[in-house]
């Protein structure tokens, strides 16, 4: 199980003022900070900017050389995510493609270049109704990867997770489309979520209740990554906790005692 | 979703005590206590005593004079569950036959003809060892049940929750068995688990931890009803907030707000 960590994000205030004024203290106090609490991928979220490229460039150094693991680059501009990959040390992670193909064909061959694992995001121009069109999408997104020679091992679904307050029957669908897309292959297929979606708009013990458990359903269904905030201390106990029942980990007496 | 109220249990100090000395006040007391909290059924455990038939009778009455819902009749001796049966106001639960034909001949015809729920433990004389051991012994609950005409809407497959400490590795087959169970017929037979069993001999916040991560799991896989402590205030919110994924609640503005 990956925990993405979502804290270095342009729309934080704090960070998005870190990143325009290259704060170079700010992101590396973000970063470790992630990395202690149990985040094993650090997402990169820089927003539309005119210039993504070498935000991207100088970001993915200031976090790498703080901490020892890799980063997931969050972007609409391919070119951004590029620059980002280049600088790069280790297996990085695209995030994300949709299933169109105006974004497979850019950034399925970048994946498949430097070898990064990338999400694949089981939406087109509108929002999928249920979970039968986020695996038809998915099915699409699969081609796409084997076309452009991506391992399916590098692959991860993501069934657009929407908010509990405005669409409550999508999280079924949503539980039903991480069962789907796992049967689309053998070995399964990998999925991940953008988990704070579900409880957008939601604020306080509410907010993380629903994240915590959004989060152990999915995980009981075979999820394999999460974007999180791997500083919500119950969130990450809870992700622990699952991971003892999925045998995950294997020697929990220290954890339980 | 069933919340089976576990906390009229002999094993209670004040509980034993009150169960010893006839003492309705207490009794009636923590019926009331797991209803306000979200109980939808009391689970009644009277150990075993020579007196059992009497004081189940007395304990079903004592219950149900106070709140209006159903009981679910917990002992070894058939005696004493149809001593509860006979007094029982609507649709009681027979907790609980095992898989033997000791068992399954004695409380199968009282299920039928008393129309109870009744759950069906899957283990014999020894502890199935993984999730097809459970399976083997479910289609022959299944298959009593058929014979002696309980319907099978009124049986509750439990798959036997072994503590994590000592059987780390029955979690994931526990969840393996409820997904088999459910494939046994069309429509899915029930499930039922005793959720505090997996955190036996582990305390304070992560046995509370265990219990709740471990319903939630559950319950994603399927789970229809659970044996719990209502009192425990962040437990019954999890399963209400995963009830909310599931559909099974389908207005949530409230809660949310």
């Amino acid at each position: 199980m990956l925990a993405i960590g979502e804290k270095i994000n342009v729309i934080s205030k704090k960070i998005g003022k870190a990143m325009a004024e290259r704060d170079e203290a700010a992101i590396r106090e973000m970063a470790k900070a992630q990395v202690k609490a149990g985040a094993n991928i650090l997402d990169i979220n820089i927003g539309s900017t005119k210039e993504g490229p070498a935000r991207m460039e100088w970001l993915v150094k200031v976090v790498q050389d703080e901490v020892d693991i890799p980063c997931s680059l969050d972007s609409r501009n391919p070119e951004a995510i590029e620059a980002g990959l280049k600088v790069h040390k280790g297996q990085a992670m695209i995030n994300s493609t949709d299933g169109t193909a105006e974004m497979l064909d850019v950034l399925m061959p970048l994946a498949a270049q430097y070898k990064a694992k990338i999400i694949g995001l089981t939406m087109t121009k509108g929002i999928p109704r249920d979970a039968t069109e986020r695996a038809a999408i998915a099915v699409d997104i699969m081609g796409s990867a084997m076309t452009h020679g991506v391992d399916l091992e590098d692959l991860y679904l993501d069934p657009l997770v929407l908010p509990i307050k405005v669409a409550q029957n999508q999280a079924i669908e949503v539980f039903e489309a991480i069962k789907l897309f796992r049967q689309l292959n053998d070995p399964p297929l990998k999925t991940v979520v953008g988990l704070s979606n579900i409880s957008n708009e939601v604020f306080g013990e509410v907010k993380e209740r629903l994240d915590r458990v959004f989060l152990v359903s999915l995980m009981a269904l075979g999820l394999d990554a999460a974007i999180v905030d791997p500083l919500d201390t119950e969130l990450m106990n809870s992700l622990k906790t699952e991971q003892i029942f999925r045998g995950d980990i294997l020697y929990c007496d220290s954890y339980l005692d």
